[in-house]
């Protein structure tokens, strides 16, 4: 269950409306990696987790502080669109800032949310849960959840250089730094799990049953050999179970495909139809 | 440019049709995490790389590969749907076994692709580029990349378990093994970048203007305090530069919001609407 | 079967092009509530309709009438993209009016369609039939059409003060008095509904089989009691059958779940993972 | 800000496992009218609602209560996947009960989410916000809101007819009880609503601008005129502000329209093909 | 306008209920090719056309007709859901038949569209405007109508052969024999428009703009060169302007691009991360 | 397999940066007929063909060409967006230029992808696989091709009129040019299978087993009979297999259809709701 606290976590209060950088700003409520997102993806991860009490109530805890955050941003947006120049297009018509800032405006944020803020992003796309998962296994998913914080301290920043309301940087200060916690939180979590299973996901999938003997090799599929100077290219694998191999060319162990023909009740291309050049 | 090789990667032959299997399998051919997402996350990422040509060759290199995997899944695939009992529904009507693979199949594979693969999950989701990132910022995007091999092994680790079938299980083999070395991979290639950047994304963020006193605090947001005994609520954090703090309860540094009304011209509720309860 | 008369149900000729325009009168032909999703909706909740044959005429009636609308606000949109000055970019870069119409247009409107409308909403989103429903219950049905076309009239007003076209608005002043016709309507085929089924949708699930007890309760799951001022907190229940109650603070019935591990071939994190903080 | 409490609002528990019916019951959680569409939808019009105390608080309350529902469903159907055979094809080839439940299953509940609930509905679309929305007028949205929890009640109802696990039915009388609350609740509001601002959205848009010859005639546009027989072909109408009228046939009150042809940089086709039959 | 006829263009009566054809008959009504495609897409390419009356009327002539068709296949998936046992769940464990029925079915006829029809495809995907188009350039939208009519009839024969019903394959012959004629139809209209425009979209596109010496030659771009068997790697090209060459191999007109780096306030990975493999 | 080439197929460099022409260019790197689609189109029609070697590798041969169009665009996009003004608000509230350039670029480019190209089209839509098909029928799936190259050509010359930059039009006229061999590439394939086929897709149906009666009829089921003029109304069908009729009133083949009620369990409106005009 979840109660709800008025106040905000922080204060979100422009020091004046900016229509164009409320659009903007709904990339990191709305978008990929936005605040739904991680609100989402860590309740699902949350309720979806069985045996390990203190994950699930990690989960629980940082899903619900990204709920604030949720919270936050679509009180920010609100503001921005505070007396939002949108019904006055004679003013417009006279004033080139006016217009700018017309043209500039998610044309959604008048006509549908009549100045408040849309589950969407910046450029309109709904939020879609296709952005998030919740598989079951903890490793995997943190390392989803560290790259969504890093994505989106990463959108913060370039959002918090595009604007100079000291309210909206004073707001974004606070998210960025959340999400420098939230990086070294999940990057302390991988470090727990991968203590205890090493560091390829799953950690329980038999290692015979996969072919080991491509395990540890980089294919050069590509011209010049300018990739066979990393880390991955040489030296003990990560894993500490196997040796980096450089492989070029890349070989290919199988053959050309032949399928077979479909039934004719499929009514795909016959073949009868001729497949050499006598036309 | 590309360049097109008849032969495949790797042997893609089932030992015998499976129907029903072809549509789990669709899923990391043209799911969330599936070849198509990872051969286009790593193109777009190698194309959109500005000045590290051994990060831009390694990624074009991975993204060839995943091209390849894109195509042994395919053929796998339409094997897996040759002589499917589409069409013979009388004899389905007699045979349960029929029956049952009519049931389990995506009608899809019969009706629209013909005995084809599909660029589609396992329920029949297209494949869409809202999975997928290029951020410009490589150390944001190998973490992706890390999650993307990570899940994907996963899901390729459950596929293995779902089939008894020899054929399918040598090329899920080989296909694990390559979600090995991946991992590795772009585990080596973080380090690498973590070495030199430390480990907050972006690292080029000026600390000073983030709101530091909120950087390393953990707040407690819901029932019980399991999350306490995680090693990112004690200790020095991942990043070295801070020192983590379990905060419970956690405070509410904002107000309840107050938001102007909107004009007239929105067509909003009025203020003038009573918000009592004299009624 | 339809039958298509080349008459406009009304007028629909702007004033003067306006491409900036177009863009935002996309909404209410692609948009969520727009013309599309009600001349769809109603078609299908009309095909769908089993026993009633007075409904269903309704519905086929303002069906027909709203693929009209989609018509006029495809020629009304077609017209303002007259001679848009989509390719003459020398004249752009000396004229700011003219690079503000480029600006605020929507691209696709010339590289896609040519200067014709679009199936799609104001920010470029394609129209999905996700928007739309027809559930065989005619009082969940004419409820969802109430609301299309409550919100479709407001974006229209919206929209109506957004320009001032007299053309624009002589034909939005026409679909605004239609959609005034449509709320009573379906007001009117709502009240045919309630005065035989009572208000709760289904009507004709047993009520013994639902929990009964709870089925009157407010519950405050948020800080303070504003909520409780209104009609919906106390006094006879709007169906008739039971009595408003406003709980404070809310109970939890249930208790804190706990799930069984899962099988070890589906590679969760497995249960013996450490959980607790010794490390 | 929220605050999680562990307990579960009300007990999610099957009496048995059974994975066919948890991919039904996604429908409640993750579709179109599921719980997480009511909580974010009384949440974002919470957040967006501006002046208007008690409504705002009435949105949180159920906002909070509908998160718990997407708590309840995510657990219920976390238990129907316990034990869901998913890996022992062999035993599958034995048992056709066994065969049928692999066929029945969501396969994106084993190779995805590892025996936990998705985000989305039971054919498998992930939840989008485009789903819902909040506008600014609440009459409208709450109107939107009647719908959902009138359209969700029906499917939880059909969902309770379509088991016959007392558990999975303790579970959903409860929530078919709430919706019935939910049901009242919106009823209510929107009578506060109405006797203040009468019945047609918005009731701020001055009458006189639209057009009121128009605003209360049905237009009879299809065969046969059982239409005529309902409460809006005569008599007052809703809103009392005018006469229902039953007109047939329906007028054409515009003209064919001619439109432009386009520049030639579009490269549409060009007025010079010819338009007759001469070839 | 259109005006409603409430006959059917033809007969949609199966012989006997089939829930499970009936969600396989759904991708010709909702799917990629399916009816509403059509529809949608001749009535906006209908009153998107400029200038061309005659092209106007067809395409008016035909979306209405298609419109017929969405009708009757709405009406055959309701009557083939008639008695669907959806609730009946003990009878289902007890008699397989009925459980392979339960299993095979779309659980959205049950639980959202109460045994009617969805506006969605085979597999569930809701119908979306990102299938269609209308260009505006008569040529190029004709065959993108010939193309859906071929796909669609394909897929129709493939249904006509997935049923022994002889109700639903008598109301098929007819769709099949409609498509015939659209193909026809389009193929005629193209002739018309080639006739006079020749065969390259679009016609009016200078030819001294392109790079002439390229539009004539076929590039091997993969193993093999059994491409070089066609009718396109030798003789005149199919618009009498040039004479096809097959150019083996391929060659690079293009350097390998050397992009500048982001400025820093875009917090893309900085130049200064080593390049090299010093590490 | 693939393997990468470092040079570009042709040049891809502006002679100066335009983020707000960046944001147009997408439609034909990431837009339903941009290069994603003709790229993944090509490949899975070439993995998906079953007997046809010699077509099989002509599908192989362009979708790898496509995929170095990808590129090209990729990395035009990449440069349009150099030295982008994304943050510097300041200067941009100064100069109005630089107000125009942050009004007209796609937010995105700035915040998600760092100055580089996106998986999208030009109004920020995600590339989605539901844009394309791979059939199994070659001439259905080739007049598709044939599509996409009209469609893309169009829309490529759109955009050649929309830049005065010498280096984008130099690209474009490139790949304007090889749009022109795609489309006679197609069409000479077309011709081959038609030669072989007859036109009418799938060309094996029996004939027989179509309603042949309506195969050549052309209804008129709009006012007027402008269509009558056509090549479609009369002569010879394109087949030989018939004679166009142009039939005028267009009739009903079926009745109005009545459809049973639902069973009680199903919660549809009941059959004793009246339906009648006695209230």
């Amino acid at each position: 269950m979840f109660y709800h606290i008025k106040d905000l976590q922080y204060h979100a209060k422009p020091s004046r409306p900016d229509p164009v950088y409320a659009k903007k700003l709904q990339e990191i409520l709305g978008g990929q990696f936005g605040e739904i997102s991680v609100a989402l993806q860590y309740l699902f991860q949350g309720w979806n987790s069985r045996v390990n009490a203190k994950y699930r109530d990690l989960l629980m805890d940082v899903g619900a502080e990204e709920l604030a955050h949720v919270e936050m941003l679509a009180t920010m947006i609100a503001r921005l669109l505070n007396d939002a120049p949108v019904a006055d297009q004679e003013a417009a018509a006279k004033d080139p800032a006016v217009g700018a800032i017309l043209g500039g405006m998610n044309p959604q944020h008048a006509i549908v949310s009549g100045l408040g803020a849309l589950p969407a992003d910046s450029v309109g796309n709904p939020w879609t849960a296709s952005y998030i998962n919740a598989s079951g296994n903890l490793l995997a998913d943190f390392r989803m959840n560290l790259t969504y914080e890093s994505q989106g301290r990463l959108q913060a920043c370039r959002l918090y250089e595009m604007t100079t309301d000291p309210g909206v940087k004073d707001m974004l200060s606070f998210l960025i730094a959340r999400d420098t916690m939230h990086q070294n939180m999940w990057l302390a979590a991988i470090a727990e799990l991968e203590s205890q299973e090493n560091v390829v996901v799953p950690s329980t999938f038999p290692r015979e049953l996969e072919k080991q003997e491509v395990a540890y090799d980089f294919y050069n599929l590509s011209e010049g050999d300018a990739s066979s100077k990393g880390r991955w290219a040489h030296g003990k694998s990560m894993d500490g179970l196997g040796e980096f191999r450089y492989i070029s060319p890349a070989p290919a162990f199988g053959d050309a495909p032949k399928l077979k023909p479909t039934p004719p009740d499929v009514f795909n291309t016959p073949p009868t139809v001729r497949n050499d050049n006598e036309e």
